[in-house]
């Protein structure tokens, strides 16, 4: 078990307003912890613009370096969705209607409403797999390791649940969060003592500030259930010998 | 001017808590926005983990192919702050006590406070030039052309403004907005004859929804003003002539 080979995604948010600051990703939050869910670790994210050479480049760079491969953004109907066609020349595949998508899109739409527009949305590499949309007919697709979603946050969260069976994941990243009514500073060499103790462990420390009190919460991640508890208490131990409180333990 | 060279960055965001979902990246959009208005074009953004070969490779990387680098997080008092030393050694520089930081920071501190935690705030490439920190005292640095930010949100948000006159612009990007009671599909065909026509105006077309309502938002986006002005007026004419309401232009 604790030798298991590690499950690796990269994420390619692909869009001119991520890069302009007019929109704020959300899309890497929902896809790494559902992949995290999954026992799939999340090793890289990259923002990229709407440009056919970065998106081939990108991709064939990283899906061949992990194991998944999520891009979103860029397969709408719009002169600026660019995605099915880029990912088509990555993989030296032909690029046009791809037919169980044509089908599904005509049916979702009424007569006369199919017009050119939505009829982009059905092309993709001819021979890519669907990924199935329950909020807005579009599908996405992928081809071998690469899985392509759109970039609307509210529809690539509901075709996600779809693909669980596509993946092959590892043990599932387990995670213990202690939210402390402390200061970094204050318990920096503790912590660093126990994190070298405990090297199957990953420990994080992020300070947060709410309801007008400063805070740190440590956050313990791992695999295995039987360090992530020795670590926790390794941690408690500490808290309790400096009377630090406790805020919450999640 | 139309002919200026263009300004470009990148962005690095350090941090296993982004990668693992747990935490939403907001940092990318405020440095954004704020490289937009000196002119500046992100052109890359990667969110890497707390992992020193990966943040000396990457910085290696962007800061030779852009012309400006912005790292967020790993400078605090922790364990996994480890972007300070990364930084020396992806520049090959000495790591240890940088005396102007040292002297901020014991100010900053009352006696007794500035304990092992704090001082490694201090810990830097000796001969990095330091980013004030007007919220909470620990300064950031650069070296170079790559300029390292704490994690924090708010206390980012406080320090850029003082690198303003640290910065060489280009022509600032101008943007438009105009938003409509539309759908994608049904403004495609023509929006991509203006972008067509309209080389220099980069044209962005996002759907929303917003108060149980469909819409979409076209953005232009140009550093020339009179091409931004031209291409806005076909967009508004063509919007007159399909007879599309106008929700918003910003």
């Amino acid at each position: 078990m604790e030798n298991k080979k590690e499950i690796t995604a990269g994420i390619i948010i692909i869009g001119n307003e991520i890069l302009s600051g007019r929109t704020k990703d959300i899309n890497t939050s929902t896809l790494a912890k559902w992949l995290n869910s999954l026992g799939i670790v999340v090793k890289e994210v990259r923002v990229i613009p709407d440009s056919e050479s970065t998106i081939i480049e990108t991709v064939n760079l990283l899906r061949n370096k992990l194991n998944y491969i999520f891009t979103t953004g860029g397969i709408g109907p719009t002169h600026d969705d660019i995605t099915a066609e880029s990912i088509s020349k990555a993989f030296n595949l032909e690029y046009g209607f791809h037919k169980e998508a044509y089908s599904i899109l005509k049916k979702y739409y009424k007569p006369g409403e199919f017009n050119e527009g939505r009829e982009k949305m059905a092309k993709m590499p001819t021979s890519a797999k669907l990924i199935l949309n329950p909020t807005s007919g579009a599908p996405g697709f992928y081809v071998e390791n690469v899985f392509c979603l759109p970039g609307v946050p509210s529809i690539l969260q509901s075709m996600i649940g779809g693909l669980n069976n596509n993946l092959i994941g590892g043990d599932p990243i387990l995670n213990i969060t202690i939210s402390l009514r402390t200061v970094e500073s204050e318990i920096a060499k503790s912590v660093t003592e126990i994190q070298n103790k405990n090297t199957e462990v990953e420990i994080g420390s992020y300070p947060f500030f709410r309801a007008g009190k400063l805070g740190v919460s440590i956050v313990l991640r791992s695999s295995n259930k039987n360090k992530l508890d020795q670590c926790k208490s390794e941690i408690l131990k500490f808290i309790k010998s400096k009377s630090i409180e406790i805020v919450e333990e999640v």
